[in-house]
């Protein structure tokens, strides 16, 4: 008996996962796994539902683990739906609904590509599905719920693949094999206000904001490295609130987000954001203060086995060699990072967190295919 | 008989003449000085009333010209003042009161000299008091007004005096011989919105800004010129107003306010704020307009008969010589300067336009007795 990706997809599409709601997504898929011989445990904290399934014993020498959400971002203008977005209608053989693509149907591709992997060909090891309800939130008690309770019950992964979209524009064309890090630095300047006819008698905490802001913007951070673009800073905001034009105001506001490769570490580049504004202070006399939040770092599971065993079974299935790339916003690939090598490898993405996201019927039996071609390698 | 200039000055005290209101200090003056035999014209314009008097004939070869105002800017925190703002009382030497130094002291004082003088020495020529009902506000229907009306009616003067506060310190330590010009202009930078992850597929405006408004302040307009400061340029405020950090926006505001001396004039700075944000625009691909606003160009009366005659009035009532100076923001001086010659003098403004704004009552004597001096000297 072979699961039918489409059909759970389906399925998933009309449990109303909206974080941090279940939705019957989870429930759903505990059902399936179960019945397919998983050891299936739910690992639920701060309001937040995870599904932890495991197939073959603990502790084996080879686990291959997959990872993924049912959670799903909001509808958005639900008038502005051509389908119902928790329909799973199939129209022209695109499947239409929140989470057709992320990442309903990337799940729904290992859930089943694994229940048929262990039915038909029972593996000499371990097949693991760590799904969580909470990757679109803030994620402290999705995927890191996971592994604090895989690390208290002595369960692992060797290795990981992570089943977000990935392909820019067809299946096949890319995988991810790291992610540049992301923070985000908020610095206030405090001066003394003043009269704008005598600058001299001021101190302009514009002047200094402007001249920290445009100093960082400036700077090149790196050219990038063997396997990440060059770090990129953006200014996105920067805020004073002074209407009157004879009035040297008395503070501003600035913030920078930066996406950094694995040159940096937030705390490197806290350090040197700090540097800068003590520079920009010493020289000006405003005050200026920094509060830093870093997202993510930095980080790559450097070309290897994991991402050769998963190009050769892309190109087997499409004919395409995927590109090895660290593009894009975070994942909890990042997460995962910590515990093993981990690639992710989905479909096309370009409809994710829009209106009238939807997904090719015949991508989800192609991801399938690729999944459960990867399994059989693995473990061959 | 002798106008006494402090009982004179409690009187207007105590009009309630908050911009535009005439609050009854026009009508008084108007009586004092037509009981003088001086010609009065209310010249009320806008909804702003204006008083003209003249003593001696029309097109007299000598005029000497008194402009000031009786309008005063608003209480403020009434609360806070420890004497009524419109009671002119008496404490410790000093008279408390809205417009006590700005300036109600300095128009009751050239009025009571004005008064004294044609009556004790009639002059061969005429003395003109040009006194308007809106220097505080938007001062287009006020001092304005009256040199309209007098160009429309023939009325001229050979020189004028402004007796709006003019010394930092003491009594007799500064004149006014001329002021900056003082203009304001507003950037918006609209760019390309974009994900704060890929700036190079984004055009940033915050990024412009930041970079036009380092370029204008780290610019030295000039060093000063004879009579001038050095110009200074002063940002007054930038603004975004994105609060979504993982967001580049698509337009960012910013204003800088300009005090020039006579190197500059309004259009001259237009065109170099112009080119700088062109320079930008063509740097950065980041669209820039400015709009631009000259509130009044440089003037300068150079040292000469007027403020030689002023200085010998003042350093023989107060032993000190005024400096010369160009300092400050506006007054009305600036429209008058296209008349005639034009020089400043008045009294100590510390409090001015603060809450328990007060006059030395020995200022207000000292004062009348300088312009007193200054109209003989004039007319020997």
């Amino acid at each position: 008996m072979s699961v039918d990706p489409v059909v759970l997809t389906a399925d998933l599409i009309r449990c109303p996962s909206v974080t941090p709601a279940e939705g019957g997504a989870l429930v759903l898929l505990e059902r399936l796994l179960s019945g397919a011989g998983f050891t299936c445990t739910r690992v639920d904290r701060g309001g937040v539902a995870n599904l932890y399934a495991r197939w073959g014993r603990q502790g084996a020498n080879k686990a291959f683990g997959f990872n993924g959400h049912t959670d799903v971002v909001p509808v958005g203008d639900a008038g502005a739906w051509t389908q119902d977005p928790f329909g799973a209608a199939v129209v022209d053989g695109w499947m239409y609904g929140r989470g057709a693509t992320d990442m309903k149907s990337g799940v729904a591709a290992f859930a089943a590509a694994a229940v048929d992997f262990v039915t038909d060909t029972p593996p000499d090891g371990a097949v693991i599905l760590a799904i969580t309800g909470d990757e679109e939130g803030v994620a402290v008690d999705g995927t890191v719920a996971l592994l604090d309770w895989m690390a208290q019950n002595n369960e692992a992964m060797s290795v990981c693949l992570v089943g977000e979209p990935t392909c820019p524009e067809v299946l096949g064309d890319m995988m991810k094999i790291g992610r540049r890090g992301s923070m985000t630095a908020h610095f206030e300047a405090r001066g003394v206000q003043g009269h704008s006819a005598y600058p001299h008698r001021a101190k302009n905490p514009v002047t200094a904001m402007v001249w920290l802001m445009d100093r960082l913007a400036a700077h090149e951070l790196d050219r990038g490295t063997d396997h990440f673009d060059a770090s990129t800073l953006a200014i996105t905001t920067v805020d004073t609130g002074n209407a009157a034009t004879n009035v040297i105001p008395a503070q501003c506001r600035g913030t920078v987000n930066i996406r950094f490769n694995d040159m940096h570490t937030g705390a490197s580049l806290t350090a040197w954001l700090q540097a800068e504004a003590a520079k920009v202070q010493a020289e000006t006399g405003v005050e200026i203060t920094l509060t830093a939040s870093v997202s993510g770092e930095a980080f790559l599971t450097p070309p290897g086995p994991l991402s050769t065993l998963i190009a050769d079974a892309v190109q087997a299935e499409t004919g395409l060699r995927p590109q090895p790339s660290t593009s894009g916003g975070t994942s909890d690939a990042r997460f995962v990072k910590a515990l093993c090598p981990v690639v992710e490898f989905g479909l096309v993405g370009k409809t994710m967190h829009q209106v009238d996201e939807r997904v090719e019927v015949a991508q989800i039996v192609a991801l399938k295919a690729i999944y459960g071609r990867l399994l059989r390698a693995y473990f061959a």
